[in-house]
């Protein structure tokens, strides 16, 4: 069975519009060279309520979840004390994690900086090779730092954690017909390769119209049979396909 | 009362990481000039079952609801249909709409682009300024195109129907001193202020770190006030506090 993934970004400063957000495309990307399918991504307010509520529902039905941002230790971050009360665990200081902070921060560990060893209890750290503060897992969510560089870093530290399957694969294919020429052609095509998931995505650049057909799936094979016939389409259509 | 919203990306290219999603920002930034609280953004595949019950929810505990992805009349465009399910309605063939295809096409009307006039009973049309066919908003929910300067116009087509309020308004102060020195001080003064909104973004860049402290606020006098018992704060630390 193929393993499901949801994405959940904490972030005020996302949903201000003030910044524009980068993880999910990273794990989005990262997920699927793993075959884990991702299949939503939803951002909330630093809020302990929405917190709550959001993983409690998407750890449910997804295997596994991917948390970024409020995991520092100003009073805006909320994010390791309401994973604590959304999965009913009390919030200890971890010996591993205050030892990495010791060894990080030496005399300059401070009070603040040391509520960053505060963990729900059972949680496991997961390494952050950048600024050393661990991130931890609580069942099956990965509670990962905002800042693009740290999540990454985590993520790859957790990677050996999860189970994947094919890697999922792509080929595109664009042209300059519209996509009210190929649009009957093309739901053919899809018909004729269940196993492949073809979507079209109209551009709009500079004036010009054209499309970029996407094939996804896990099956080369079915990927370079379908990118084939869609190339013949567009073809017999006029047009010239350009793989991408 | 504050207006709230909530974003549907509809968009398999955003959860396979093919496509770095910027209609969450734009909106984002739009909504909060209007007075608008922005309280989630959630990105779904493609697909009828998530379509349905995500805008069932989200409309059910928002003001307005701004969809993008999926509108056009490729096999993969499953927004309209759904809609019209998640509110029991049927989708047929708008006169109006009907009409703007036919000026924009002319005999290059064929059934595939035809069906961009399908629209769900009781929905009204929402002016398309950049390639004509139209989008729609059927009850509080705004089902727009999901190509960024498409859904652009669009947005900007449908402002007059919204009720905002007092713009939402920032200022940013960063300084190189860590977190971990600010913190406590700035937990006092988010106590001292409590109608700005303070977030504290740590950054990490080329080896460097330091930290953005953010006053949100609709408040003019209230942010600046913030602002400036933020910036002493920086200064009676030994920092140097930068206005962004």
């Amino acid at each position: 069975m193929t393993s499901t993934a949801a994405i959940l970004i904490i972030g005020n400063e996302i949903l201000s519009g003030r910044t524009q957000d980068v993880n999910i495309q990273y794990l989005a990307k990262r997920l699927g060279e793993m075959g884990i399918r991702l299949n939503q991504a939803r951002v909330i307010p630093d809020e302990t309520s929405d917190i709550i509520s959001s993983v409690r529902e998407l750890a449910a039905s997804h295997t596994y979840v991917f948390t970024t941002g409020g995991i520092g230790f100003t009073h805006d971050d909320r994010t390791a004390a309401s994973m604590a009360e959304a999965f009913g665990v009390s919030i200890e200081e971890h010996p591993q994690a205050l030892r990495l902070l010791q060894d990080y921060y030496g005399d300059a560990l401070n009070e603040a900086r040391r509520r960053m060893a505060l963990i729900p209890v059972g949680a496991t750290l997961i390494d952050n090779p950048i600024s050393k503060a661990p991130a931890f897992q609580i069942q099956n969510v990965f509670v990962l730092a905002g800042v693009p560089s740290v999540m990454q870093g985590m993520f790859e530290s957790l990677v050996g954690r999860l189970t994947g399957g094919k890697p999922i694969q792509f080929a595109a294919v664009s042209c300059s017909l519209p996509e009210g020429v190929i649009a009957d052609g093309l739901a053919l095509l899809q018909d004729r390769h269940p196993e492949v998931d073809i979507g079209s995505y109209p551009y709009f650049k500079l004036g010009v119209l054209g499309v970029s057909l996407v094939m996804r799936g896990v099956d080369e094979d079915s990927i370079a049979s379908a990118t084939k016939d869609v190339s013949e389409m567009i073809r017999s259509l006029g047009g010239e396909p350009v793989i991408e």
